[in-house]
């Protein structure tokens, strides 16, 4: 079947740009030395994470324990939970899943990790912990230095926990080719003072697990890492391709619309909005839009409603009619993803499967 | 159980509130005299359209032929798709529906009518008919006029089909009650407009169909109007009220939250995201932030990551310590909902059950 006869709004993903992003990360990274860990929260479908780990991923990422359960299910090992995770059931949970898979969580205070040690000892299992500090991107994470360690040693002392190693993000890598070179260098000032406090305390770690997919390029720049945790490479978006860490024809997700309605002069309005795409704005490049018409690039997607995406086509020669079909790239794959219950699979025009998002909404 | 004890992040819906708005609405609507016909979008969620019924409502909206489904299968009936449907696919299945329910649908175009009698006629089905007209809020619709009543006259001629009415949307009814009032009034010349066009050309006009939550409280000042389709009032938001058409008291779905870091000095972050609010920006108000944090608005929830949501703490006087449990109103509950397989019920503090959001991720 061709794309342009599936049932409209329908996400789509080309299984030739995935194998090729793919292949280049896990090249990238055996070439800078480095361990790669791809976050799924981008694809949440084991069937992809099978793809990356196929490809030499060292293990998986996840954001939330409901999304290690559906890869540890699925048959898939050692997965980090790069998220504080706070709370009995959920805690219960993640024992349940140490007790048959090589499990991580990271963590950043005290009081998580003694309720952690709490719910592990429970179900007499060891969970792996990463300690978390921030390079910069404000968000989790001690600063790098001594209050660091001391949570270290305090893991260490906690039954059901083992310490492992330090976890950051290097989501303040953003931007221009330029910009982000420039934050790679502060980020790796601080991972290598968190480093240096580690050394001189002579507690050994064993994991720096860092990245994002825009700071990618950079991983041989930052000395002691040994692993990343990029997401949005597999499929890329809008805002890789603004900030120049992709081409467009990387980007692999794509939404297959079906124009609705041209009754409004200026406007074109497609069977797409914010529960297809979702609302997240362009974070890079023209830092404005809600995703790339590929058909006609001057004419804008400029509004969202929920089921509606309007496109002004006031300066745009094509003629919009009414049915006609219509393929956009999202600004922010990961949580377009996250609107859809399934995606269909792609090489070329050629419709040639569906796949779940079997962890789509997995927010516990 | 309190709803301190749910695992977080969870939406939940307080029933006494539910109660309350869909109450008011409809005796609001009783007294204007005019008709109710709540748009569906909001909760997704049968047994919440069934109280909407029980209290009155003329018959439903929904956006999507999936949505409709739902609501049907669940044994409700006189349902408007208020989208021009385009497409074999979901136009089968509409006619499936129309076999069973009392089906009506939107449309602007010749062609959404041509291929929509095509696919009723060749199930042996009539499906009613609304064309829709565009009052101010330049998404779908013809201008009120000449063109309007040849398209309904075209509807006409065509089998399968049954001209019903005419539909608009009230969008452009929105910000502070004089600015509604405002607007209102436009809203009303163009209604007024349209119907002189049908009057004109012999055509009786069945049902006029318009609305939103923010215009509710003015359908009477909109003369020939027959039905309203607010969706938000069942729930509200904190859109609804920054624009002065509730009171915070008034809406009824919260999500919980747990603080997860307190690491970085002036941040409290919480463990749901974009995944879990829906990255839709406030649109009225101070037009900033992401959600009102119950137990403390001065901590305002500046920024979301897909997972994470960043408190800034820096004028609170709040101790905010990981482990803590705060509830949050989001912007826009009707994007929220959608990110959610199910919502728990409270009345007060107090769980009283669950539900499942049966037409969430329904986007075609």
């Amino acid at each position: 079947m061709n794309y342009r006869e599936l049932s409209t709004p329908a996400l789509t993903v080309d299984l030739d740009v995935v194998e090729r992003n793919l292949d280049r990360m896990a090249a990238q990274c055996r070439q800078k030395g480095v361990g790669l860990r791809p976050h799924t929260k981008t694809h949440k479908t084991p069937e992809v994470a099978r793809m990356q780990l196929d490809r030499g991923a060292v293990g998986l990422t996840v954001a939330k324990v409901g999304e290690a359960e559906v890869m540890a299910a699925a048959g898939l090992d050692d997965i980090l939970v790069a998220f504080p995770v706070f709370g009995g059931e959920k805690l219960w949970r993640l024992a349940q899943l140490a007790r048959w898979r090589r499990m991580l969580i990271s963590l950043d205070d005290e009081a998580t990790a003694v309720v952690c040690s709490r719910a592990m000892s429970e179900q007499g299992v060891t969970l792996g912990v990463l300690v978390e500090f921030d390079v910069g991107f404000h968000r989790c994470g001690l600063a790098p230095g001594h209050s660091l360690v001391e949570l270290a040693k305090k893991v260490q002392k906690l039954p059901g926990l083992e310490f492992r190693g330090l976890m950051t993000y290097f989501g303040n890598v953003w931007g221009t080719e330029e910009e982000r070179a420039k934050e790679a260098e502060q980020v790796a000032e601080r991972v290598g003072r968190a480093l240096a406090a580690f050394r001189e305390s002579g507690i050994p770690v064993e994991i720096v697990s860092g990245g994002s997919t825009p700071s990618a390029q950079f991983a041989d720049r930052v000395p002691g890492l040994t692993e990343i945790r990029p997401g949005t490479y597999v499929y890329n978006d809008l805002n890789t391709y603004h900030q120049g860490a992709c081409k467009l024809e990387d980007c692999a997700a794509r939404v297959v619309v079906t124009v609705v309605s041209t009754a409004v002069p200026g406007r074109a309005i497609i069977d797409a909005g914010s529960k297809t795409f979702s609302s997240d704005l362009l974070g890079s490049g023209p830092m404005s839009g809600f995703g790339y018409v590929v058909e006609d690039p001057g004419a804008p997607l400029v509004k969202l409603n929920e089921e509606h995406g309007h496109l002004d086509i006031t300066k745009s020669k094509h003629h919009f009619r009414v049915g006609e079909v219509l393929t956009v790239i999202p600004n922010h794959v990961c949580t377009c993803v996250n609107m859809h219950d399934e995606f269909f699979l792609r090489r070329g025009d050629e419709v040639v499967g569906s796949l779940s998002v079997a962890a789509r909404g997995k927010i516990r």
